[in-house]
């Protein structure tokens, strides 16, 4: 049977590849506590795990020494949905590289064959490490790089969502059941998302367009 | 100028790979304090930081989910040298990529242009992520899944000492100075190197070759 590790951030999209994930054989949740600004995304990732009967390793990750607007104060974030033609000041060097590899060693330990990555191109095509050329990168050196891979078993980078709008994904997730009063994708940590951040925005007008209510209370909507 | 981040486990390679970064530029070493059996090797990269007089990023890394010899205890570690046609049992999972990773990550943040590592052919020719093929499948990973990357202005993954002896290593480092007293190899944590493990039978046999005293205390030399 498939034993796949699955990126687990408690949010939307990684949410909805666990769903995928688990469609297709047993899983493992791998969620990121790097110093986020709340603790919320982690408590969330907790909870689905526990929804699904899943085991969930928390992987402690400490930035030293990393530019990251992920670990600034709320106030400094941006606002809105931007048409991006640069890379978004949110982007945090090598993250993805660094989660897919904490991912592929945790693989790589327990013998999975699979890791699942929520990196969607429409959403944000800005970040470099969520392109389709990215993970294929990745993938070569995972092969080259690994014992697994030298024994000709590296764990495959599955990226189910990468070319899904959020209306199609969300679209997917209610297929699949997906639990998204415990999903989380608001940047800010406060009782109630703000429904003004990026995240929020995106994450609205894909369950708007696949004409789906969203369970999460949000302020503006109060 | 040029400015390399160099990962410094404060042993006898990485040491010497230190020094010849400086010798191009100025350099940050980055170490890390991944619960090791022993913290004397972080503690040796502290003090051979401070003999440089340049920064030094700790960072933490509790490899949650990993399955690692470099954290069983002393009396599991295998002794002596052997011809190696297998992947050795010290082999950590995605290791050498996470610690390329997290270099990739604090160079892009610093913007340093250079990376360097202390991976050896030579010595370590069973591990998968110590090849030259390696080194060049994750330089092409970071050429498209870095925002430096794509602005043409990557990190580049130095090996300086990829196909040296540890002979050659010494008479490098002798040349450069190395403060040898300061670096540890040893496998083990005690008092003094303990002079039978595979690190510490590589390092004398290097020193013995170059004609070099070795000014660690070893305690089969009492």
């Amino acid at each position: 049977m498939t034993l796949s590790v699955v990126l687990l951030s408690g949010g939307l999209d990684s949410t909805t590849i666990l769903a995928m994930a688990l469609k297709e054989g047993d899983a493992v949740a791998l969620t990121f506590d790097y110093g986020q600004r709340h603790s919320r995304e982690v408590e969330r990732a907790k909870r689905i795990s526990e929804h699904y009967g899943i085991q969930q390793i928390v992987f402690p990750l400490y930035l030293q020494g990393f530019d990251s607007a992920l670990i600034k104060k709320a106030d400094e974030i941006p606002e809105g949905v931007e048409v991006r033609e640069e890379i978004p000041e949110t982007y945090v060097p090598a993250r993805n590289i660094l989660f897919l590899t904490v991912a592929l060693g945790v693989a790589e330990s327990i013998g999975a064959d699979r890791i699942y990555i929520g990196v969607n191109a429409v959403d944000y095509s800005g970040y470099p490490d969520c392109r389709p050329e990215f993970i294929e990168a990745f993938q070569s050196m995972a092969e080259v790089g690994t014992k697994a891979g030298v024994e000709g078993r590296a764990p495959r980078v599955m990226t189910p969502i990468q070319d899904m709008s959020k209306a199609e994904i969300v679209k997917v997730g209610k297929e699949l059941e997906v639990p998204w009063e415990l999903t989380w994708s608001c940047y800010r940590g406060e009782e109630k998302a703000c429904g003004r951040c990026d995240t929020c925005l995106h994450r609205l007008k894909g369950f708007r367009e696949a004409g789906v209510e969203d369970p999460v209370p949000y302020e503006e909507m109060e």
